[in-house]
Order: structure tokens, then C-alpha cells, then sequence
């Protein structure tokens, strides 16, 4: 079997996700490095555990090795751009968490590199390859229900993260709405013209000293025609809250959630059924396996990637005429960006 | 049993629904008289088998009846400042279809007569007594969820009228997602703020002739800090779309429609289950009757209507609200309007 | 209108249900006049509210009556057969609620004498007129997914009768599974040539006491093929459930409750959903109004109606045979009745 | 981390299943060896990209290797109690696929042998440890709903087995519904006592050929009063129906389908949604883990395997009592059996 030679940078929790999926569940890959500036004794077990054979705390021992074909670049945000710079230059192919950069000059910077070295990118918009969201981008990209009308995407958080992260989050646009800005692109096959957001700090969980909200709805219009609407929460308490939708001329296909469970507990107290799985990594499990082993696939084809470096940068865009949007009260033209 | 004697304004389609409701299966309503400028031998058969006395084509026969003591009005939109006022002049209570009308001024001066009267007046926002509505607001106004974030609301028609209703019906905002507008009030427990619109003609239909749109996102902000959502559109073709959800600070609630009957049929070829049921004679049905009964029994006891002129107002102002915003793109504040 | 006049026999809970029905909710119904041997102030009032005539002690008044067309005998079981045979004799056409009778002869003679007037009978299996079990029943009878296999029902009550009901009641079989044998001829299409019954009375309520059980399982074999399986239980306390099923050569078509919302809460402390519809008069509300019109539109247009005096008595039977399954332990054969 | 080395019998469909969890998804098992008397290429490199050291065509090789700790048995069954015999003796702890044996003496001989060598022994009652079924049985072990009444079981395959499977397969019940016999005493918490089956060959496909049925239906009695109920059908067409409930003193619970998603199509033609799962890989993946680790955990820690050697056997008892119900048409006690 012809496999990948993938080295895995950064073994934080979604690198060791990463990780896990490409040890077992990824067939051809072949995982042999992790490098990591935080390496310890837990990481180290962690990747004997997995059959990694090199561990590194200098990223670069895997830029520079030959045997390996393809990076996985899972650390923090501000070093994703860098990677990519570095892995085009050293012609390994790359797979990069979301979002490349905040910076957009720093984003064309990193894109232009991959180009110019004509290496492959794919960029993590995992929820692309969830079985539900991808039933309802199947139902419209079919034309059975003719042309999409109204795109709608439900995603709240099932709690709140730490102030901490929040500060350095980049705000709930680009940290976390930037998931359904690629989701209405993937479901309504275009792209957006036009935001107006809302947004608000209803939870008490202090929000409103970063000049973030906890709470927000962006609504859209599309090339296409189709108008569009996100609504977010941080903390839903009930689980991962994943819902997508969209009506087109002849009729709409919406999914709800995935539960832990298909049971009903009745009573003379009332009817039970289960909450929605917890968060991403339970939710999004089967879909990180699935991303990964289409990179894998393009690798070997040498075909293009499912989410290239376009699908890396709108989403951004998007988040940034959000955030204007917010702040200046008025609809934002994406074309005022960037 | 005490019993409401109740005269009929109108006998077209929602004033036939009322006059069946008032005859059949609202005990203490006795039906007595009915009116219509346009009264026939088909509609004349239809008093009989309700059991209805008397049969005029001049409402005034209704307003100066002593034996009357209170009105539907369920006569066209144009006719019903008119006939409330009369109605007051009288000292009838009054039961009327929305909207009031469409022009504000004429609306303050049918609210100030009913006030002068000190007569009863309910409009018919009909959605407020649905199963599944009722059950949502409940549980929101129990405050076991806390207090709401975030409002949303699908509202879809499940055909086209006709363009010649449309010509004259005062565009979508005013006659489809008025509606919508009450139950963003009734959901919430607050009053709209702001409003941003947006909206397209995708279906063909032809709505752009009249300057009007066959769907439409409509984005709020109440008083209370939440946010919602409306999304309409004028052709579901799979049904009456009838969906409501409020997201609040400890959780969720949310209904989905009513369908057909619960059989679910599989086979090699698929699963199929039910359409929800097809428009609002079918959805509404024990609605209906509940707003007639709740209404009588407002004018037995004494107490108030639960949707009272001030309901009747608030969704007229929050349509035009939304009908500047489609047409300036921006936000407008309910301040603006009146 | 063509009308038919009709008699009510019995003003019990059963008898104002179909009171109620006849007098609002079937148009072509008129309903003249109630006899009742315990008629009480209350019951008059009622009857005025109803618009009745006429209302009497004894029931001759209205089989004497040249101006009654037919009656709905409503009273307690074991007068159904001499109602239905004077009725008969009197000429008048009859709908009947289950069962005719619990002893094969007395029924035999009644259905004779119907026979011999030559006027209409239709027994009150009412599920048969509700949407859910109608769905399946129409399903299977297109033949869309062949012949059927597996015919299963689930019949829960919501919660236990009196005791003094059930010394009375004819045992489980016949007072309540009746039901359940006519739904598995109506869904299978076909009649029941063996019956297994298992019963045990687990509830503590004092079934035993009578000879009677609170909870059963029923097997049946049926002349086209298909096996049957029935559940019972006499206290759900979730509510009334009631669920049915066939498994066909080519799949399967099955309904859920009715809810009495759609509204699902959700929350950190779980996700609940509604309870199904209390009882009978909540789940088969519709239903009775359905049958009540079918028996009054046989009658008008002389057509013969859906339940007839083979449909009565087929379920008594299977009932006798289920009956001697469980107290011998043994499979019994249909053909071993009567 | 401490590790369990273990051989694998068989490298068939099942056999490759538990290799391949055992592998990859099962951190505390080191897969070390499989053995399979039609060993060959393909094989070989199936065992190569599990890692798997050894690769044998004689069994005699696992049992006689000091570093095996355990043996997964996945080979015929006809082979499975020789094979639990010998790796006792050698001192392995065993795996072993369901059913054990077909013959109760020999079932009898080997878990002797089990019992002589003091080793444990799992058998595959995978069910057990799906998240539906596993979520009936907690609710029902908690107690909350009070003792259970009704338990019931609906199992049906998705297609039609070969003929060459059928004739060697033991016939329905001790080849399928063994399964839901486990499932019912798992559900129950008590022992079978009495067992009537109907059984039909309806789909054509030939089943009479060998004394077979393709339909079935079994009652059953259980020590603690309760009664239940399975229904078969060896081809729905539609998916693999795996449904499961138990109705309590205080309520129910029961489980629908696992779907391949939660997609709703909704169009004038009608509303669809997902299949269920295809057949036991799709829906029992994570299950065939659960499993595993569960047993990998008691041979680490000492403690007993959740589905012991009398778990192994009971169903084939009750299997072996319905094959006799449906030959003599009559209940069959438990205690008839072995």
C-alpha cells in the first residue's frame, strides 16, 4: 500500500487528535515525527504510544528531513503562516488547521508560497466532511431541489471557554463563527456579497471587557442570490448545538443534531431523550478521520485538496465584514475587504 | 350558561372559519346574526346550517341590534378601523382580524374610540394559542431557561397566492410576517428595538413587479437585550413551515411542525415520513378556536383580551420598520416608525 | 342539507361524546332526541346545550318515533344486543359501540335480526378512523410493499380502571385487547386462524382477584401467512400509547404517538419532549368524529358501512380464543370458537 | 502501559473486525500473532498493515507461544469449543465469538475446561455494549422505572443470507435470534422460563428447502414475571432494525434506529429521511470496540469479563427451546432443555 510520510507539528489537543486519527484510522498514512516547542514526558508517551518514531521539540528537524512528505500543521494560530511558508519551501505537502493567520497579508503571503512551490494545501474545515452537513450540501449540489434560497446555520458552543482564551481569541467571528462562514459557502455553493451582523453579551461571563459577544447573528446575501443566516451561541449548557438548512425553490433539507443516543425514557414525570454529543471531538470524530484521509488521498493522486487555499482565506474575509459589521452598526460589502 | 351574543362582519373565508368555530365548538358563543355587503344564496344556506337568525348585507343592522353584544370583523382589511369604531360607537366588544390597518394614524384613531367605549377589543393573532407556540412561550415565561437570547422564527407559506392578492396585500412584511411579528413579542416577552431586513425575489413568481419579495431574513433587537431572527418564504411547497425556538441562558426550547400523521414507511428505495400539515386552516384549526373562546370568555368575566389594540399595533409598526430597511439596506430603528 | 335524524341511547361518557359529535361536528347529523334510564338535571342541561329535542327516560320513545332514521347505542354492554334488535325491528339503522356482546349467541341473533330488516349497522372500532393507524392500514393495503409479515400492535392505557370496572369488565381480551384484534384484521387484511396468549398481573392493583390480568402479550397466526404480535399493558402512566406496525415483504411502515407538542426543552439537566396524548377522548377525538360521519354518509347514500356486524364479531371471538390460551396454556386454533 | 498479547483464531469477515479494533483503536491490546488454516496473500498483507507479527496457518503455534496472554476465537464454530479447550489448557484467556457450540454437551465440556484452568472467557454477545441497547438496560437496571413487565426486542436483517449459509447456519434461532435472546435476558436482569415461537416461510427465497423460516415471532416468560416478545424478519430491505424496549411499572424506554444521518428532505413529492444503518458493521463498529476493551480490562485487572461462559450458553438453551416450540406448536418450559 502506497502511504504518506506525515510529520505532525504541534501536539496540543487537536495535534493529538490529528495524530490518533493518522496512527489508526488513516490506512495510508504513515505518522513518523511530531515535533513539538512544549515536547514532555506525556507527549513522549503519548507518541510511543502511536508508533511515531521521531520526536522533535525543533520544528524544523521536519522541514528538513527527507522522508517526509507531508506536515500537519496543528500549532498555535500565529505560527500556521510560517509553517506553511516553511513546509512549501522544503516541497512538503501541508495540511493546516483553520484559520491560517488573522493578518489577510500575512494569509497571501503563505498562499503565494504554497503556489509558487506547488505543493498542496487543505486547510480544516472539518465540518465539510460531517455526515449530515455533507447530506445537505449533496441534496442542493444535486439540483433536485432546484436553486438554494435561504442557507441557515444553527452553531452554539456547549460552554463557555476560559476568559483566557477569549482574549486572544480574535473574537467570535474569527474564532468561531469562521466554521459557518465555510459552512454557507459549502452549502450554497457561492459567495457572500454582503454581511450585517449582530451581536450581544447576554451571559454575564464578561465578554463585553474584550469587546467580544457571546451571542450573535449575522445574516447574508450571496452572489447566487440566496440570502443567508448564522446564529451563535457560546454556551448552549444542552450539548453541541450543529444544525444546517437550506431551502431552495422546489423544497429545503435541514439536519439536527447527532445524540448520544436514540433512547426515550417515559414516565408519569415526562419524556426523556438524550442530549446532543457533548462537543467537537465527539461530534466532528468521524469527520476528522474523513478530512485527513482525503488529504491523504489527494497526496497519492496528486488531485486537488477538498478545501484549498481559497476556502482558507474567504472565511476570513467574512469574519472581518462581520466584525465591522458589528462595530459600525451597517451592512458590510465584502468587497471592502482586503 | 351565560352565553356571548355575537354578530359575523364579513363572510369570506376567515369570517366562514369564525362563524363554524362560534356555532359549533364555542359553547357559550350564540352565533345571531350575520353580515356581508356581498351576502348570497351559497353563503345564505351556510347561516342556515350554522343555525345563524338573521342574514344582512348591511353591517348596521348588526351595530344597531341590542341583542348583539359583540362583533367578529372578518371583512376585508380596509373596512376594519371603520367597523371597530362603529362597533364602539355601539358598546359592542369587539373581535377583529389583523391587521388594523395598514396606515398608523387610522389605527391610533380606532384604538382611541375602543378606549373612549371602554369596550373589549382582540385582534386576531392567532399563532398565540397554537399547541406547539404556546408550549415554547410557556416554557420561556416560566423563566426555568432564564432569560432569552435569542428568537428565531420559520415562517413559510406553502404556495403562492395570486399576483392579483398580491398587488394589493401590502407586501410581505405586512401581510405574511406580521405574524411572525407578533410571535417574536409573544416569544421574547419584549418589544422590538431595531430591524434589519433583507429580501429577494428568487421564486419567478413575479413579486418584483410589485416592488415586493417572496423571501426575506429579518434580523431584531429587543429591549431586553435578546436577539431574533424571522425567515420567510411565500412558497415551501412541502407544507405549512411553522417553526419557533427560543435559545435562553440555561438552555433551549424549540417546536417543530405538525405533520400529517406519525407513519414512517421504509423500504430499499428510502424512509419516507409525513409533510406537515398543508396551511393555516389546517395548523391552526384549534387555534382558532381557542382565540374565539379565550375572547368570549374575556367579555363573560370581564377581563382582559390576551391580545389587546396595543398587540394589534406593535406588528404593524415593526412591518414598516422592515419595510424601510429592505428598501434603504440598513438598520432602522423602531423609534423611527410612528 | 340532507340530513339524518338520529337517536342517542345512553348519555354516559361514551354516549356525550357521540352526542357531541352529532351535534357539532357532523353536519348532516341531526340529533333529535336521548333516552337514558338515568336521565339527571345535569344530562337535560346538556342535552339543551346540544340543541336536542327531545329527551327521555325510556328508550321505546325513540325506537317508536316515525321521525328517527336511526340510533347510536351508547349504553352499557350488556343492552347493546337488545338495543340493536328493536332498533332493527323498528327499522331504524344502528351504530353500535363495541363490543355487541360478550356471548357469540346473543350477538348472532342481533346481527340476524339486521339482517332480516335489512338496515345498517355499523360497531364503533373507532381506531380505524384515526390518521396514524389509517396510514398503515393504506400503506399495506396499496401494496406497495407486498404481502404483509409481521403485523404488531402496541395498546397501552394510561392507567388502571377502578377495580369495580374490571370485576365487570369481561376480563382484558374482551374489554380491551378488543380493540387491538380488530386493528390486526383491519392492518393485516386478513383473519386470525390461531391466538398464543401469555398474561400476568404485575401491577399490584388486584387483577389477579378477578381472574384477570393486567399484562399481555398475544401471538396470532393469520390465513394469508403473516404472524401478529400484540403488547398490553393496563397503566403506561406515560400516557395512552398506541402503536402499530407491518412488516411487509419490502419493508415496514410504522407509527409513533401522537404528542401533545412538538416542543422539545433542552438543557445542562437533559432534553425533554411531550408526553403522548392522555386517552382515548385525546388521541381518538378525530377519529370518532370520522366514524360518526361515515356511518351517517352510508346511510344517506345507502353504500354499505366501513364496520359491519362480521367486523362485531370476529374480535369477540378471537377475544374467547385468547381467553382460553392463557388460562390453558396452550395455542388455540380460531376455528375452536363458537 | 501494561499491554494484553494476543493471538488471533480465524481471519474471516469477524475475525478481521476484531483484528483490526484490536490493532488500532484498542491501546491496551498488543495484536501479536493470527493463525487461519486458509492463510494466504491477501491475508498476509491484511496482517502486515496491522502490524501484526506472526502469521500462521496452524493454531497450534498461538497456543503454544508463551507470549500469547489471550486468543480472540472468530474461527467456524464448529471449531470454537476445541479452540476454548486448548488455549485453557495452555493457560490463555479467551475471547470467544458467538455461539460457543451448537451441541450442549460439548458447550458443557469446554466451559469445564474453562472453569478447570482458571482463565476468563468472554463470549461475543456484542449488543451489549451498543450505546441504544446499553441506555435500555441501564435506565431499566437503575431502577428508576420500577420493576419490568414487557421486554421487547425487534431484529431484523437487512437481506437475505446465501442458501449455502442457510443450510449449515442451525437455523434462524440459534443463528439470529441467539442475539436477541441474550439481549432479552440482558435487558430483563432474569432468566427465561417458558418460550413459544410461531415462525413463516414468507419471502420465497427458500428457507422451507431446510426447515427454516425467514419470519418469526417468540414469546417468553421470565423468572421474575415479567413476559417479552422478538419479532424477526431475515430481510427488511430497508436497513438492519434494531430496536429495543421495556416497559416498567412506572413507564418505558425504548430505542429506534441508529440513522446514517439526520437529514430531512421535504418536497411536494413528500418528506425523506435516512436508512437506518446497513447491517452489524455500520451499526455494531463501535460495540466490536466496546467489547473488546472490556475484555482487554478484565484480563489486566483481574476481574470478570462482562459476558461470562453461562451468559455463552443460556441463549443457546433458549434457541434450542423456541426450535422445538415452533417444530410441536406448543410453550416449551426452559427446564425441557439439556
Amino acid at each position: 500500500m502506497k502511504k504518506v510520510r506525515i510529520g505532525l507539528l504541534g501536539a496540543g489537543r487537536i495535534g493529538k487528535l490529528h495524530g490518533e486519527n493518522l496512527a489508526h484510522a488513516v490506512p495510508q498514512a504513515d505518522l513518523k515525527a511530531v515535533a513539538d516547542p512544549f515536547m514532555n514526558d506525556a507527549t513522549r508517551e503519548w507518541a510511543a504510544d502511536m508508533g511515531i518514531e521521531n520526536v522533535y521539540d525543533d520544528p524544523e528537524k521536519i522541514f528538513s528531513d527527507p522522508d517526509i512528505d507531508a506536515v500537519f500543521i496543528c500549532s498555535s494560530t500565529n505560527t500556521h503562516a510560517e509553517f506553511i511558508m516553511r513546509a512549501a519551501k522544503a516541497g512538503k505537502h501541508i495540511f493546516c488547521e483553520k484559520p491560517i493567520d488573522t493578518d489577510l497579508n500575512i494569509i497571501k503571503k503563505a498562499l503565494a508560497a504554497v503556489e509558487e512551490a506547488g505543493v498542496k494545501l487543505q486547510v480544516g474545515f472539518v465540518r465539510r466532511f460531517d455526515h449530515n452537513h455533507k447530506a445537505v450540501h449533496d441534496t442542493v449540489a444535486s439540483g433536485r431541489l432546484g436553486a438554494p434560497n435561504i442557507v441557515k446555520v444553527t452553531s452554539r458552543d456547549p460552554d463557555h471557554q476560559s476568559m483566557d482564551y477569549i482574549k486572544v481569541s480574535g473574537g467570535i467571528f474569527m474564532d468561531m463563527t469562521i466554521h459557518d462562514f465555510d459552512m454557507v459557502r459549502y452549502l450554497s455553493g457561492s459567495e457572500v456579497t454582503e454581511v450585517t451582523a449582530y451581536g450581544a453579551a447576554l451571559s454575564g461571563a464578561g465578554y463585553e471587557k474584550y469587546d467580544d459577544v457571546d451571542t450573535a447573528i449575522i445574516m447574508m446575501k450571496f452572489e447566487n442570490g440566496a440570502l443567508g443566516v448564522i446564529d451563535n451561541s457560546r454556551a448552549a449548557h444542552y450539548g453541541y448545538d450543529q444544525r444546517t438548512e437550506v431551502h431552495c425553490d422546489k423544497g429545503a433539507v435541514y439536519v439536527s443534531n447527532d445524540l448520544n443516543n436514540t433512547a426515550m425514557v417515559s414516565s408519569a414525570e415526562g419524556v426523556e431523550i438524550s442530549k446532543p454529543t457533548w462537543f467537537f471531538l465527539e461530534r466532528y470524530n468521524n469527520a476528522f478521520i474523513a478530512e485527513a484521509k482525503e488529504f491523504v488521498k489527494a497526496v497519492i493522486n496528486d488531485t486537488p485538496t477538498p478545501v484549498n487555499g481559497f476556502d482558507g482565506i474567504q472565511p476570513v474575509k467574512i469574519a472581518m465584514a462581520a466584525a465591522v459589521s458589528l462595530k459600525e452598526g451597517r451592512p458590510v460589502k465584502f468587497s471592502e475587504i482586503g
